[in-house]
């Protein structure tokens, strides 16, 4: 019998945020660790911004602006105004709360401390207990190529709204960034590894193609459950369907499960698809890999802690 | 004829900003310069933060909160909440609006420019014709010693609620900070240079202890008309008669004549005291100092022009 189960959740944004905090719902039972995609990240007005991780931080302390899926509830916007008067761009909106969150962080990074260490910092001081790791300490940036040539992530997803089809994904410093110890060391203690409900292309991808991480998975005792993104051919949220179209595949549950056993082949031993999807079980099966059903749309706290321990029961993790 | 009177304040912040702004209200009649303190300048929460500066700017845009003195009106202090949160130092109060501010400079400041440049960029943002020029572009920190030791001086001014006798002051980096061009370029072309009624100490001191300064202003062609900052033996506002008192002059018009005499010798022609201490006016004189009295409380737009326009009148620049 052992105490608590060590559960890492692969993490973008908005969907990575709900499917962590269905584990942290969960209490004690488990030790939750998330590694927090830091390809979106972008520097604003002088500050360092690392939007995946602070949806994720906000939403596991309770903090998270449900309405608008990004930023801090109760939140008020008097310096944006303000930076709009002195011209500073103001096509990625920052709250007065938030901006606080970027204060901190960045005059922490410029005093020499990791990305990881102040993530940490922040996380302790909103009493979140979960380990919120960035997937790296080293800079990555996701650039998207369009018609109109390669964009800054944000510019795409932000300023232009991702309404560009997308024709190619990179990863800027992807090839001298390196994951951290604690990155490393968690994939190789779990005991599930779970690949949230985020994008693959620009939120999965990036953590897995840092040197390191996809060996680390491929190699642990844990098995590896992706939860599809996709459900009844539309994104639970964000460009991930299109992206699919524009980048050469279905967009549907069995896109997901093609899309991860030709990229990281082996890697996803279960793939969950919603249960508006289980017409689809079969083929997925015979791309190798596990299909589970489950309720897949998780945005109230009773669906994701639901699906939390559903993913501990395929995992025979739970209780019996 | 000329089209315009070139006027050159030397500005703390409370003072200097209503001394100035009653110039403002001259309109095109003025053509106004203030060299603002920077003494008072810090560093926090990695924001390079001016208070004196940015007293004179929002009070010149018409945005300055009259209720505390400080900072911008209809402010929110949403971040400073969360700062909280996050374990940051809260004695130095930044709302909202304020700390846009901050940050566009210190970002300016981060990518090379001068203090001189970003300040000229904040004005212009906010619809400030007035040239505000910092005094330096260097690094200066005022430093007063208490009984308890060297103090910065918002530790002392702010966290200390200035309640500590003031035992010495000293300007860290005067010795090598040197006034900008511009700065230099403006007391030497003005018709007339006003010391505002600001501390002595730690606001006009700093300024005329830079080096080039004081010489600028001997040598200058223009009078140099100083207002008293201190009414019926106390202070318009701030620690300037306390500070008197524990540094061994008499908290009073003519203790304000006797430092300028003492310190500075031959700078001040004129000194501006209030009607209420017209009774000092001979004491004055005997100092080798010609005093003027005017209503010198400026707290309303009105008393301000006025001030500025018997300014004028004294240095025989107004309309006869």
């Amino acid at each position: 019998m052992k105490s608590s189960t060590s559960v890492v959740v692969l993490a973008g944004g908005y969907g990575g945020a709900r499917m962590a905090h269905g584990f942290a719902l969960l209490g004690d039972e488990v030790e939750l660790t998330v590694i927090g995609n830091t390809g979106d990240d972008l520097e604003l007005h002088g500050l360092y911004i690392s939007p995946d991780l602070d949806t994720v931080m906000y939403t596991l302390a309770g903090m998270a602006n449900a309405e608008t899926g990004w930023g801090v509830r109760d939140e008020t916007w008097s310096a944006a105004a303000m930076l709009e008067s002195y011209g500073e761009p103001t096509w990625f909106r920052l709250g007065d709360r938030d901006l606080a969150t970027h204060i901190v962080r960045s005059a922490q990074l410029a005093a020499g401390d990791r990305l990881t260490d102040v993530t940490r910092d922040l996380c302790r001081a909103l009493d979140v207990d979960t380990a919120l790791l960035p997937m790296t300490d080293d800079p990555v940036r996701t650039k998207v190529r369009t018609k109109d040539g390669w964009l800054d992530f944000q510019d795409y997803f932000v300023r232009r709204h991702h309404q560009d089809d997308v024709e190619e994904v990179r990863f800027d410093g992807i090839e001298t960034a390196r994951p951290s110890q604690e990155v490393l060391a968690a994939v190789e203690s779990a005991n599930l590894i779970v690949v949230a409900p985020s994008n693959p292309y620009v939120s999965v991808a990036p953590i897995l193609s840092l040197g390191g991480i996809l060996d680390a998975v491929l190699s642990a005792s844990a098995p590896t459950i992706a939860i599809s993104p996709i459900v009844g051919g539309a994104a639970l949220r964000g460009p991930a369907a299109q992206m699919m179209s524009s980048l050469g595949t279905e967009p549907s549950a069995l896109g997901i499960a093609a899309h991860y056993a030709g990229r990281w082949p082996n890697m996803v031993g279960t793939l969950v698809i919603d249960e508006a999807d289980a017409a689809q079980a079969d083929a997925i099966t015979a791309l190798g890999m596990e299909p589970a059903t489950a309720g897949i749309v998780i945005a109230t706290d009773e669906q994701q802690r639901r699906l939390a321990r559903e993913l501990l029961r395929i995992a025979g993790l739970g209780p019996t």
